[in-house]
């Protein structure tokens, strides 16, 4: 029998965005990269291209500062021909209530034991948007074409992870077993969902880990989703 | 039987190119938009978000020209979320011999007569690349993948035709036969190929159509591909 090619996941998780740099809570709002986040993505592209690592398909999120990490470093490649396929599944974590609220102000409101509990916690979500709140996703015309009960208020860890899991099992994964080299870019925790998943950590050790911008993650499988290695990409 | 929706088609031909600006044929040179191409580009998302027509998936060839008229015109409209799909076969003609060169000292080298027939005609293709040449498709990464048979020295309109229209009766026409809204982001001469097969042009017919760049144009189908109506959507 001939050798099966080993299937390779590139994790990239977008740089900085207009929300980070001014501390407020993202999750679903739909911003934009900073200019330092746009100079995180082309610096992953170069990182890309020097490690001879050129994807077959690239996954994104619906939100724009993951779709504008591939194309930016995609295009640095000057390898934006592949298919770029978007889900909604591979978003950030709502953060219900307390998104687009300043983090210092919700911390002083909730206390600090709640705050972590909430933030860094594995299934306790923020509280839930309220009826009418135009930052439900149903709002957004994007969204709108879903079945409404797909939608969240608010989502733990555990519900990113739920979604973020599915998605990876019917979409990603036969192409990693068919030998293919796939690019994600997404967001710190729908990417902690995958990492959970691939390195087998528990729900303790997970919300301890962080996902480094900029910076690709390579994971390489054999044929049967059989986890070979671990590669951090970061720029010598 | 409940009514099915009907499938709408927009053919977008990408703005001014760095060598339409220096008058060079291009081809399948990969050279990106002028500022002006990129305004076109913007300004035919602001045309399609004011015609309320949002694609359901978008495609666009191998060149950078097409693919960032798609993402500047769907981030014009914020609309980015959809699924972008690629293939070379949605490619520009391949100019051959006369890529990269300029239009006027080419006419001058060939004579009138020679120049007009390819470059107007419908089945001549001008002078192919030869061994070597650097300017080959199985030179550039991103086509080694391909079949080296699949890919060409040089076109005519009648070969652009039928890879073009190969795809689209592959992976588009079924789409709009299911009702959707598509995007297709090309080229002058690809696109042409689709105009001439949706409208049952000629030969002599087709090569007097000049697509014109960043006006969005409407094609409406029935459920079972009949055309029901065209429409220019260019800025009133």
């Amino acid at each position: 029998m001939a050798a099966i090619q080993e299937g390779r996941l590139i994790l990239l998780r977008h740089g900085q965005s207009l929300y980070n740099k001014e501390n407020l809570f993202t999750g679903w709002t739909d911003v934009d990269l900073s200019e330092e986040g746009r100079e995180e993505a082309k610096r992953a592209g170069r990182i890309l291209a020097k490690s001879g690592l050129l994807p077959d398909v690239c996954f994104t999120s619906w939100l724009k500062r993951a779709i504008h990490t591939a194309q930016l470093a995609l295009g640095e490649m000057e390898w934006e021909h592949i298919d770029c396929i978007k889900s909604w599944r591979l978003n950030e974590r709502h953060y219900g209530a307390w998104q687009r609220h300043n983090k210092d102000a919700v911390r002083k409101e909730v206390g600090d034991e709640r705050f972590v509990a909430i933030r860094r916690g594995y299934d306790t979500p923020p509280p839930p948007l309220p009826d009418g709140d135009p930052r439900l996703p149903q709002n957004d015309p994007k969204y709108a074409s879903l079945p409404p009960e797909l939608l969240p208020r608010s989502e733990s860890l555990a519900d990113t992870r739920r979604r973020t899991l599915n998605y990876f099992a019917r979409n990603i994964a036969p192409r990693l077993a068919g030998g293919e080299t796939v690019l994600v870019s997404a967001h710190g925790n729908s990417l902690r969902a995958l990492v959970m998943a691939i390195e087998k950590l528990t729900p303790e050790q997970i919300v301890k880990v962080e996902i480094p911008t900029g910076e690709p993650i390579l994971y390489r499988f054999d044929e049967t989703l059989h986890l070979l290695a671990k590669e951090s990409l970061a720029q010598k």
